[in-house]
């Protein structure tokens, strides 16, 4: 992580205390990082230790008034205004991708046009993949949006993968939930290399399996009559008007709707309201689909509350995703 | 709950969104309490589903922006400055105190001068347990605060009890922690009634036992070489200039020390911070005493940090409480 880089950028501006804020795997260096910046500039450290768990979650509202800067570690930037001056620091898993990538050639055989996908803890990685196929004879493309960088996916945002023309989608990174989403947008093989694991996979098995998980969550949602509606308070992640807009439209299939705003959505607390029969949440769109197992009462999308509505088609399921500008309707 | 009161503010302000925020136990009438107000008004309601301990943690400034009004419920308002206008809702527990209190009197027998001290939802009753007390020949006295209603203590503010010419403290309502506050603040006899399960006790045993687990802690700390101290975010909780001073503190005796801000305290959310010995707690003061069992390293106080650094005697232990107006220091 570009320490050295942060600490110019303090000493140049008179920066008097910093905020660091660092996702859930990078909290462990916190105290390190702290320790250096305090050792090698005038500024007081201040640790945000609340959850993180993307760039849709950055501290500024609640430090703003008493930090100069925000150092945020670990994800790139989203298209939203932050209230405190915020630097982010991509952290880079130190991995070896090449032995992986060797052993996954004979599954790219058929395929000459590829498209690489990868998450930001491995952007750093993708020129030499790249270069590695292509001296392997593949045509090579990468696609870009506002949201993210070349070649990037989120989880809550894959515009930069939609339009591409490829014959396959090569995944780089861990998890099944963004491979999943290049799958659903894009109907096209998708093969995952886990670096970490040396492991690679073609997708759509697992797809079928969480599609299978999805169909039975909203079968059970079409029973309910009393829906809560989960809007988060945190910046890049809060969709009231969605939220607003879901309450009347189930208002007007003559069901009861209740928005709930909470800043970190956990089974715990939904258990107060019992009396609901079923959720849509507006937050992360990660939660309904990862965290499913965790929750009695089913949580969906609003694409899939449409699917529930008679709205949408279940052969036109799709993912939910955040745009940003959508804060600031 | 006085809902009638509410609902009337909402039609006569023209409120069009109202935010509903509840304490934990309150939080499964949430529904009900919305659906009457959406009934009954043209308001849409959003509900707080965020952890809620007091009313030094009102949703007002994630909810400033697009609500109207709030209405808290469980707590009676502090002297802060509250971002959206709040209506504060006391909840009170319909119990029957006098039948615990007369099997109680012979408790009482050697007082004659008593105070008497609750918590908010028990504050109903005072009228009514002072009546029979004086009519059982006692005098009864009750201490007031900025922070407080008449008999009121809070667990971060005991302001109300300190300076009460009395002989003994009556205290209604449950749990440990205020009649242990009432006591170690004024060292007189507590006599704690519990009106849910008809217990009294005498409190200086628990006491005892409570700071024996203290002084544990405080010799602990001793050993202490690297500090975190926690700031909490929740408005009516937030002591940085005492976070920064204890800071300075601790790094002019050659220790190291952290700031962490932190929404809700708990011990996963201290997880990645190993490499600490200690911390120091400048939120909610119930955390490090209530919770303490829960953490592996030792949470203290300030006061407690006073005692560990030598710039306060064991003899002169003392709870921690917040004055309101430090927020704006």
């Amino acid at each position: 992580m570009d320490l050295e880089r942060v600490i110019k950028r303090i000493n140049s501006k008179n920066v008097r205390t910093v905020g660091l804020q660092f996702p859930e795997g990078l909290k462990t260096q916190a105290i390190k990082i702290a320790k250096k910046i305090e050792n090698e500039t005038e500024a007081t450290v201040i640790i945000s230790g609340d959850p993180c768990f993307g760039a849709c979650d950055v501290s500024d509202s609640k430090m703003k008034g008493f930090i100069d800067l925000i150092v945020h570690y670990g994800h790139t930037p989203l298209p939203l205004k932050y209230e405190v001056p915020t630097v982010f620091v991509e952290a880079f898993a130190n991995i070896d991708v090449k032995k992986t990538l060797k052993k996954s050639m004979d599954l790219l055989k058929d395929y000459s046009k590829i498209a690489l996908v990868t998450t930001t803890q491995h952007l750093h990685l993708l020129d030499e993949i790249k270069d590695y196929l292509e001296d392997n004879g593949k045509e090579i493309v990468l696609g870009s949006s506002k949201s993210t960088r070349k070649g990037q996916v989120l989880g809550c945002n894959f515009s930069s993968i939609k339009k591409l023309d490829a014959e396959l989608y090569l995944f780089i990174g861990s998890g099944s939930f963004h491979p999943l989403g290049v799958y659903l947008f894009t109907k096209k093989p998708v093969l995952a290399i886990d670096p970490y694991n040396g492991e690679s996979r073609e997708i759509s098995d697992f797809a079928d399996k969480i599609l299978r998980i999805r169909f039975a969550r909203i079968v059970k949602a079409k029973e309910a009559k009393k829906w809560g509606i989960i809007v988060s308070s945190k910046e890049g992640q809060y969709r009231m008007n969605l939220a607003k807009d879901i309450k009347k439209l189930l208002e007007d299939s003559k069901m009861e709707a209740y928005i709930i705003l909470l800043e970190n959505i956990n089974p715990d607390a939904l258990l107060p309201y019992m009396d609901l029969d079923s959720f849509v949440v507006t937050a992360c769109p990660r939660i309904a689909i990862d965290d499913s197992q965790m929750y009695k009462k089913p949580l969906i999308t609003p694409q899939e509350l449409e699917i529930v509505l008679n709205k949408r088609e279940w052969k036109d399921y799709q993912l939910d995703e955040i745009l940003f500008h959508e804060r600031y309707d």
